[in-house]
């Protein structure tokens, strides 16, 4: 690395910084940055700082958007009626990419975990209890993880948030499509086999 | 992909034209720079433009370098009668970090390639020549590639381009250190072979 000059070593530095990408990788990166033309580095460049300017939270969802309201809260077509809780922007995207969802969503920012010192006060529970409050909402889909932390986040919101003339249900646990049974987990297995249902 | 912002939507398509960065690995590290500080993402844009405003070519060695004449031909503790040539700056990092040189680079720009139409033009071998023709160096160490084509470059430059008073060596073929010979091509192997020397 002290084989390059400092503007190569300092771009080395700063993009092995990035998820995944070592020393080796951040050398090819740079390596290769160099060879495109100006315009296109710039436009990396640009990108970079753009989405940094740029990005804010949907002031209703809580969705990363360029726009003070997100692209599917102004979607007067979705159903207004279905509320999809998740926890991390990245989940709401994987349901929208399965194309199973056509409601909005509520974006918690996390899951309790009294280990990390997360509880309700550190998630957006009253601001989920706010939304429900308003009486549009007719069924709350918990979608938080189904691991310990994301079962005890979705009873909590059940007991505690959602009134009770509020419909709530949790997305189904079972052995993934595609999934060759040897290889999934017995708690997994145990889920299926307790939620099978007539064919 | 279009359920991100379309600021996210060109990070990631700019970020997806870098080498073994697919979609889902720019979507990653989109959303990594999104949730960092501005000041680390703004470090991160600005070293990518540096680089290209910055990096020149040496004029001695044509290595990467940020001022005109780059650090290795500007140190007068390297032995000056010593040239090693390489195919690319890569190569020249590559031989830097063994540290088993401390002489001075020649960096052609690629090899001889009848079928890419590079020829003696395309590379820098008139100005290997003219640096020969100041009498400094005696030896040239040439250190292109062991393919097909690394082996014509090497063999038309200690025909053609070194005269006879400079002593011209050609890097050693073998078994890579720590190499199982069960794992080794069978040219290696003859080379190995055929270069083996006395214990």
């Amino acid at each position: 690395m002290h084989h390059y000059p400092p503007s190569i070593r300092t771009l080395i530095r700063n993009l092995s910084k990035l998820p995944g990408v070592g020393e080796k990788t951040a050398e090819r990166l740079a390596i290769h940055i160099l060879r495109k033309p100006f315009a296109e580095a710039e436009q990396l460049a640009h990108s970079i700082v753009a989405v940094k300017e740029k990005i804010k939270l949907c002031d209703m969802c809580y969705a990363l958007s360029d726009a003070p309201r997100c692209h599917i809260c102004q979607d007067e077509s979705r159903d207004q009626s279905l509320l999809c809780v998740v926890e991390q922007p990245a989940d709401m995207v994987s349901i929208e990419k399965s194309g199973a969802f056509k409601g909005l969503y509520h974006i918690l920012g996390g899951v309790l975990s009294p280990m990390e010192g997360i509880g309700p006060q550190e998630l957006r529970m009253n601001e989920l209890r706010q939304r429900l409050a308003k009486g549009v909402v007719k069924e709350v889909i918990l979608a938080t993880g189904t691991g310990v932390e994301g079962e005890s986040t979705a009873d909590y919101i059940a007991r505690q948030i959602v009134p009770s003339e509020i419909k709530v249900s949790r997305i189904a646990t079972g052995v993934p499509v595609g999934g060759d049974l040897k290889y999934i987990d017995q708690m997994t297995l145990k889920c299926a086999m307790e939620s099978r249902h007539g064919i």
